[in-house]
């Protein structure tokens, strides 16, 4: 059930029988040459409508710019500053807490965003005991990273070995050619890629992995392969979901 | 073009021939037990795709949650503040102008954004000058509002007469059935309907709209509707978009 | 009844009889080589204590600095940014608010400030709910801008035509003649004047507007026109004023 | 020479001889059932013009809303928060220094005001350096408080003695009934009046000071009384002014 | 009883019987060629934890950096923006306040905290009000200066003379020596030193204070004079504790 | 090298051969009825010190209060929110790297503030590159928690196996029982001990987490396996330390 193609009495009966509801969130910014912008949230808004299905969970709309700002010195790429960031999930949460939701599943498609989301996950919980909020001690906030899933990883090492590589992953390119094989790109790779060096600032990145990858090889990726990684993503945090909405609240 | 399906060295190639681009922006809002929540996403989403196709403008990623406080007290409802949304679209406009955007017109769904983007493009204009961009007094935002568009008024008018109302329209209901046509929703409604209130606070908007809607009888829409509504609005705001990312810079 | 030449046992006293009160709004800003900078403040002020006169109205205090981001390349306008404008308004509306006021009407003089305002008054409903002020479903804000009142309108054009323009016109020079009229100024205009460009940043606004006026001719004006307009404003908004107040809050 | 009275081309002239501005700051706040509660705006705002006569220094608009968050239990006070008032000081200085002023002399009317003042002149100076402004070293702001000029302190010693009192003091209101005579207040006071707490909280200082004096009796003040505060106050903040404005800027 | 070598049930015990709790504030600052830059902090922190000894007072964590903006053209110096330690102070006492504490005294150690210390406090009081905590009409904070005890004003006098001045002061540097007698410092000082000048902005305060004191001479300090100074603003600081703690909440 | 103990005299000098600095960072919150609340900063503060001994880094003020928000149901607790505290971090990281410091490694002790540090981390790389500081690109900052180091970690297994829990846990404990033996508290705790639920607001995690702990038994601490703790993170931490200030910038 997806919210965008619901209508408030839906979700009014929706609550009822749920306070869960999962939140994809992604990211605006360069996946190299290769992988699309868009690639974040992409896969996190398929796998999260994959995770609805497989569960009944709504679905909220999918927050597709994150926090990216180390990608910024590539054109294309648009970020939240996390102090923005940390706003525009308060606001989402306060919104939907209000109206009797208490179980917030992130399915992530960025690392980056990871920090933001916890920082922005304390601060809300807060929030919401200074409003009163009759349901604030049990409103609760989980990031499940569809990347780091135990059969996604197992997976990626299997098929790319190192050439799987931290950002611009042929995993998730190939994720993203299995829901948009019309945007698959070409596009000539230098051999040699960097790797191994920490984030720090845009200008820095940029000039450390000056075509947008770290250690990976995009070119593997096939939509084959995407398949393949939603469907394990999908099965796993369905999984995951379930337990986190179905979790013994006092404890 | 849409930009989450391209790459940054597209983005770099499009950057030499435009420093345009296009932003959708709906809401997250209740739109009556016919309508969709996502409706003004929806709309904003698919005309703007629209307009690029047919101006070869690159269009960026949707702004699916807007400015809408005043609906929040039906759930499903999400909303930004007005000054997390400033912040938001400061934070977009500010990595799109260092990356060399300059013209960013706001295909728009929802009125109840209107007076936050201005307000925004107003601090941002200010900020771009403090940080000193080297575009920055070139930088120029409009917002256009599809259900605004000449055309689209007259034949919703024309359909539909008084009872097009002013939220959850059978205008903007068509064209998400058009868009959507396995998500159209059927639900009793009540023949009279509130109308011609001012919108304030949340509690004050559902005890005067006790079902959401404003003074319109969605349960008019047709599909059929909605393509003849999406061929006129794309049709005005390409015109619009081109006769902006045109204008004479110099005046 | 002016709240600043008022006591507070005087205030106590209004509020057993009125929730209302009006804020004048103006800006400071520059108004062409003839007009004054405080000409949007001065006329709110002074048509909201003609306002207040007709109607016993609480005339608050005028918030003469407002939303002028785009004059700021001319010396002597101050601006607020509109996301300390936002903060500034719910200020003055929570202080009221807990005191018992809930109606608030903005008399206005600056185009410029009302989108910041409507965003203000929004982010304002969800704030006093939040407080859980006793009366905050009750509060109602409402900006009443003079300059676009009808017959202040069609006045303007009968005496001045297409030279009325749309800043630094003669209409609110001639009003801040009536006021001031040892203010009067004189400075040569040149004849042609730059019209029809949209308002985007400061830098951009200056080079398209060179002595301020867009499409005006601030020349024409005097001050027996001005007590026209100001007779005409303090009419027309005091039955606003009183509809506004006295409007029926069930719907 | 006022800036609300003025063109922009007269603000450029100005500019050439003096980069010096004074602004009047007050409070809107209560003041006893005697005192008006646009006291200290009224007193800030009278002396600062008579300043300007008697300097030709350029008098901003006044801002008549302060700091007075321990008055907000009585109705009709209207309080910035600290945080607020430092974003609008901000705001006024950023825009006045970009065009090329550098010394700010606030008048202020209210003890409230200066702990907020003086810390948002040490946020400014940073601000403004950060933005690279060429004059940013050579902005110096600074408060000036007409009741602690040792001539009004010392007339007031020999017309009221104790009676002067903290907050609603005689002193003041004297002022205020020499600018306005037609608003000259009578009521009953009781001949006991609280003092020597220190303020806190509005709660606590509406139970401490139940009718709003702080250990004052302005029944104490005339018309003529205030008369001599005023030319006391200008004369001796005029000589503050210049000797600011001149003040050697090498040390 | 020091807070940070403490258990949260002796906090809970101590609750029952006293709701007072000191908070040292420093700041990290240049002190000259001679004073150490965490002077205040180590001057505010050893004071108050005399205090406590012989108050029984809880002696929270040192907030050791304060606001030293007039410093940062110093290298070593750190400094808060008013704005970010208004937001930090009011964190600081939320929590306390919501736990029971309602009596905040900060033994303070830099001149240049003191506005915003006060600012924050305002905005504190209306906050706790605004969050319903039962307890905020009884909170009280108050700022304890001990280089403005009389007993330590006079001593210095008598050691130093017009030699004090007024930044990187022998007392203070004296304070240092008695408490960190390992890290007293030998430096060339001219014996010229600026005085007088008013504080404004970072590069202009450095400009005129080259070695960053203000008319002192802290070469005058030795350890012998720390003790005394240390004891004396012991016993003063006790006894204003006391007072502030034990008074009479009724007025 | 310790900040506090030094002059801006030597850290000039200091800045001549490094542009490091490591700033301890730990927390004011509850650790059971036998931790010191003051545990997390009394550990980074400790080791940070004995890694400035070792490498001659220079030693910043302690961040004694941190991101402590689901600890706040326990009295005693003070959180920053993580809002403030990326503005904390920003303020301090501005004033540092403004003088010339580009490497900032924070040792941290308490995992609550991880995700809020590297969250300030990336809004300050962007913030700096606005300011156009012209170190901003080489700024980096890393976080290094010692009780993540492998060797602690390796020898918390070996001394405590399970009972070393998540918080309050005994290697923590112990390492402030050989920093204030004087402060060795004892208490009973029950044999029984909650752990394993996740982290979310305060009321839910006093509630699942009644004294405190997470799965620990801080009784099993001694200041002998204190001083092992400190011996195996400086000697890592050291090591972490030097590799990241002579870290290769070009990659």
């Amino acid at each position: 059930m997806q919210l965008h193609l619901s209508t408030w009495t839906e979700v009014e009966a929706y609550l009822k029988k749920s306070q869960g509801i999962i939140l994809p969130i992604g990211s605006t910014e360069q996946h190299s040459p290769i992988g699309l912008i868009g690639t974040d949230a992409i896969c996190a808004e398929a796998i999260a409508r994959g995770v609805g299905e497989a569960t009944q969970a709504l679905i909220g709309p999918t927050i597709n710019v994150g926090m990216a700002l180390h990608h910024t010195a590539f054109p294309g790429t648009i970020s939240l500053r996390p102090s923005t960031m940390i706003q525009v999930v308060r606001d989402y949460i306060t919104c939907l807490a209000k109206a009797g939701f208490s179980k917030f599943y992130f399915i992530n498609g960025h690392g980056g965003n990871i920090a933001t989301l916890k920082a922005a996950f304390s601060e809300i919980y807060a929030h919401l005991e200074d409003l009163q909020i009759s349901n604030a001690p049990q409103v609760q906030c989980q990031v499940a990273n569809w990347f780091m899933c135990s059969s996604v990883y197992k997976l990626a090492k299997e098929l790319y070995g190192d050439q799987e590589g931290s950002h611009a992953t042929p995993s998730e390119v190939a994720l993203t050619q299995y829901i948009y094989p019309e945007a698959i790109k070409q596009a000539p790779l230098s051999s040699e890629v960097a790797s191994g060096h920490r984030i720090y600032g845009a200008t820095d990145f940029r000039r450390r992995y000056p075509d947008g990858r770290m250690g990976s090889n995009p070119a593997l990726a096939t939509p084959e392969h995407g398949k393949q990684f939603y469907d394990l993503a999908v099965k796993e945090l369905s999984n995951g979901y379930l337990e986190f909405v179905n979790g013994d609240v006092s404890g």
